[in-house]
């Protein structure tokens, strides 16, 4: 998978990809970021990559001709089956949008930033727009880390235990059960019996209920 | 504001608080974030953070002694208002919670990694558990990113034009309505009339429509 990513603030995007399981999946080859520098493309004479909003108003507008070299560069060397502007108001994003996506070969990700991008390159170019969550960010770029490290943990290969990503939060529509780990006893606070009887017919059990119970008090809008 | 984000990959945050507006809003004296990392205070020889789960199953739980010392020794400095736990089956987040939690002095979030945290944590520590979505990342980190992005730049004097915060999608309940600057022509996609007419009773009365279609089209649930 290769996924481009648009942005005028490309150094905030750097840690995030170079650590952790990000950085063991681009190290496997198993994906490619690219980061982009919206401001790269701009032929403005000062570089600008933003301009006040027609009809007056608070906050700055991403003008659409850098943005629009960039995409139009991109989608010249290779063929994308999705580009995305991440916005807050974007279809909610969720798992069942992350398994999809993590199916795809090329995607593009735009950063909002400032107030937002000229609406002419949701028009022209965008083909899905993405909101992470109900709650606005100074930017775009943390919700473009946030959609591509779901994603890239999907991908066969990346997790070292591929069970561990079936065993998650709402893959199955159920929240996850508590988990514990040594020591069994914390200063008087014990592990649940159960799950140290070595009985998995109980333990398999005791763990459905729970994230039954915790699905239906936490999050009943996942139980259809 | 103090936040302090208790992590097992400290370095994966280094850049998204380096940046833009959360480093003004620090330059500025605004905000404080601490990075702790959690491998810091582990007292097992080898400093593990994590082990296998009781019950068996895949995927490795924190251990609760490195964390709850942590814990520990930040609230023996200063009172925390919440205790945030970063996990997909938290309550999920929105606007109203940023903008409540924006009202806070000191704030602990911390970052489950690997299956998440020994459940004895929760039990014990934690006064929130937050999830920014319905979707799986490979760590709370990010998770932790967003909401103290979202945080930070309610904070007054955070944003240049206090009244950019106030006409973000959401803070009304509305999603934004269509922004656009220049060119008014870019190659024959023209920016709708109404903006350019200097109207300023039209454009408003524009705007709110184009809000208020937008957000029945998107996200009819935020209209109650």
């Amino acid at each position: 998978m290769r996924i481009d990513i648009l942005t005028v603030v490309p150094d905030l995007l750097q840690s995030p990809f170079n650590h952790s399981i990000l950085q063991r999946a681009k190290d496997k080859g198993l994906v490619e970021v690219h980061i982009h520098n919206i401001r790269d493309y701009s032929t403005d004479k000062h570089k600008n990559v933003d301009d006040y909003q027609y009809g007056g108003g608070a906050g700055m507008v991403m003008s659409i001709q850098p943005i629009a070299d960039c995409i139009e560069k991109l989608k010249s060397e290779r063929k994308y089956d999705e580009i995305i502007y991440m916005t807050p108001d974007g279809d909610v994003f969720d798992q069942s949008t992350a398994n999809n996506l993590s199916r795809f070969k090329n995607l593009i990700l735009l950063c909002g930033h400032y107030k937002g991008v000229d609406e002419r390159v949701r028009q022209l170019y965008i083909t899905k727009e993405i909101s992470i969550g109900s709650y606005v960010l100074s930017g775009g770029e943390l919700a473009a880390a946030v959609i591509a490290d779901s994603i890239i943990r999907l991908l066969p290969g990346v997790l070292n235990d591929e069970t561990s990503a079936l065993t998650d939060s709402f893959q199955d529509d159920l929240l996850s059960p508590p988990i514990y780990t040594r020591p069994a006893d914390y200063k008087g606070h014990k592990v649940p019996e159960v799950l140290l009887s070595g009985n998995f017919k109980k333990i398999e059990e005791y763990r459905e209920e729970e994230a039954y119970r915790r699905t239906k008090e936490r999050r009943p809008d996942l139980l259809k």
